[in-house]
C-alpha cells in the first residue's frame, strides 16, 4: 500500500466515472488508499488523491473546479475549533502537488454538493490540478487553508495514463499542453506600458527579438473567492519569475512598499511609475492570503 | 486614419460576424484601415488587424487557430521569390503584438480556407492573439516567418470592448484571464525532478512556501507545425524567465551545449543532470526557428 500511495494519475482498469459502494472498495482499487483521511499524500511526495464529500463547510464545488479546504482543526462534529496549518502533511502535500504540477485524483462522495456528487457511495471523477492556494478565516472563525483544484483537460489528463514511462514520441494533434502563453487584459497591458516592461521587483525587462516582454500580475486575483478588480491599481508589471513568486507566496509587498521574500527579508523597494497608482488594500489582501 | 490605425480591440458598432462587401467598407468601419496590405501596424505599435484571404500558400486556417505567413518576398503572382524579414514593419508588428499581448482583429476574405471564410466579401471574425512565431523554409523554397494566432476566449475578448479605459472594478464571474498556471505532462515532471527544479540556464530554483518550482520547457514545441515529441530528451527544466526567453528566441543552445543570448553572447554552459539526455536535433530545430 505504501507503493500505491505514490502512484499518480489514472489507475489502469478504473476510468473516470468508476463507482464504488464505499471507501474500502475505492482503496482496494488504488484510487484513494486511505480509509479515513480525505487527503492521500504528504509534503515530500505530493497528494495523489482526495475525497470530496461535504466534510468541510467551507468547500465549494463547481464541478470542473473545486475550492477544497485543507485538513485539520475540526472537532468530532466537524466544527472548526482551531487554526489549520500548512505543515499538516495533507496540506503540505497539496502545496507540493501545485508546485510540481502533479495530477490529483478526485473522488466524490454522496454527501457532497448534490449537483456534482453521486447519489450513493463514491465515484472517481478524474484528474485535477491544484492551481492555487491561500489562507482565510473560515465560517467557524478559524484560519483555514484552501486549494483551488481544476479538472485537467482531456489531453493533459491522457498524458497521465499508465504506464507511459518513456514519454510519447508521437504525441499527435491531441497533445496540447501549453505553458508560457499569457493573456493580457487591456488593463494589465496599460500597466506594463507604464513600466516599459521593467519588473517592479527586479527592474529587468526580458529582451527577445523584436522587443521586451513582461507579465501583468493581479495582486488580488480576479477569480472567486478573491474577486479582485481588473483595474490598474490591482496590477503589477513583473518578470515571469517574480510573477510566479508573487502568486505562490514567495514574495510579498509590505506596508512601506518594500518587497520581502518568504523569510521576511527585504529584497528592495517596489519600483513605481508615474501614473500607476497601487491600492494598498490589495497588497494587504495578498499578505493575508499568506498569513503575513 | 493614422489614429484609427492604433485602435486595438473591438470597434464599437461592428461586432464579430459583421460583413463587408469589400476592403474599403471594412476600412471605413475602422476594422482594418489599409486598403491593400494584409497587416495593419508596425513594430512600434504592434498590429491591430490582419486580413486572411488566401494570399500566402503557406497559411493554414483551422478556424479558432490560424498559422499566418508574414509579409514580403512575393512577386506579382503571389510566388515567394525572396526571403521574408522580421524587419518588415508588418512582421515586426506581429512580434510586438505577441510580446505585448495585444489583441488582433481578424478579417477573413472569400478567397481563404472555404470552411472558415465568407462566400463573398470580408467578415470580421473577432479578436485573436499572436501566441508564437518562428521561421522556416516555405513551399516556394524561401525563408518565411509564421505567426500562430489563437482566438481569444469570450471573457478575454470582452475585456477589449471599447471604451473601458479605467478597467472593470467588478469583473464578476465571467472574468477569467489566467496567467502563470503551467501544466506538466508526466514527462516534463520527470525532467524537473532530475534537476530538482534548478534552471538549466541559471541554476535558480524559485523558492516558495512548501518547496521550489520550475517549468518544463519543450525545446521543439508539441504543436503543429513543429510536432515535437513529448519525451524527456525534448524537455528542459527552466525558471519561468528562461522559459519565456527560450520560447521567444531570446536565448538558444549552441552545438557545444552553451546557452547564448540573442546577440550570440555566451551566457554559460547548459546545466546537465545525470539521467537526462537531450536530443541535439531538437536544439538544432529550435535554432532554425530563429534563423541562428
Amino acid at each position: 500500500m505504501a507503493t500505491s500511495q505514490k502512484v499518480f494519475g489514472h489507475i489502469a482498469g478504473y476510468p473516470k466515472g468508476s463507482a464504488f459502494s464505499n471507501r474500502p472498495a475505492a482503496s482496494k482499487a488504488g484510487l484513494h488508499t486511505p480509509y479515513m483521511q480525505g487527503i492521500s499524500g504528504n509534503g515530500a511526495d505530493g497528494v495523489n488523491s482526495i475525497v470530496v464529500s461535504g466534510g468541510y463547510k467551507d468547500d465549494e464545488d463547481y464541478g470542473s473546479h473545486i475550492i477544497y479546504t485543507g485538513h485539520g482543526g475540526q472537532d468530532a462534529n466537524g466544527k472548526q475549533v482551531a487554526d489549520q496549518s500548512l505543515s499538516d502533511p495533507g496540506n503540505a502535500g497539496l502545496v507540493t502537488s501545485q508546485l510540481r504540477g502533479l495530477p490529483v485524483r478526485v473522488l466524490r462522495g454522496s454527501k457532497g454538493e448534490p449537483e456534482y456528487s453521486p447519489q450513493s457511495g463514491f465515484r472517481y471523477d478524474g484528474l485535477f490540478q491544484v492551481t492555487e492556494h491561500w489562507s482565510s478565516i473560515g465560517i467557524d472563525g478559524h484560519r483555514i487553508w484552501q486549494f483551488r483544484l481544476e479538472e485537467l483537460n482531456k489531453t493533459d489528463a491522457e498524458s497521465w495514463q499508465p504506464p507511459l514511462p518513456t514519454g510519447n514520441a508521437n504525441p499527435g494533434v491531441q497533445q496540447s499542453t501549453v505553458t508560457r502563453v499569457t493573456r493580457d487584459t487591456k488593463v494589465s497591458r496599460s500597466v506594463k506600458d507604464l513600466h516599459n516592461d521593467a519588473c517592479q521587483v527586479c527592474g529587468i525587462a526580458l529582451k527577445v527579438p523584436g522587443g521586451t516582454t513582461s507579465e501583468g500580475a493581479h495582486i488580488r486575483a480576479l477569480k472567486k473567492p478573491h474577486n479582485g478588480p481588473d483595474t490598474p491599481d490591482n496590477v503589477l508589471c513583473l518578470c515571469p519569475n517574480h510573477h510566479t513568486l508573487l502568486d505562490n507566496g514567495g514574495i510579498y509587498v509590505d506596508e512601506s512598499l518594500h518587497v520581502r521574500d518568504m523569510n521576511h527579508q527585504v529584497i528592495g523597494p517596489l519600483r513605481l511609475a508615474k501614473g500607476h497608482t497601487i491600492d494598498l488594500a490589495h497588497l494587504e489582501y495578498h499578505r493575508s492570503l499568506w498569513n503575513v
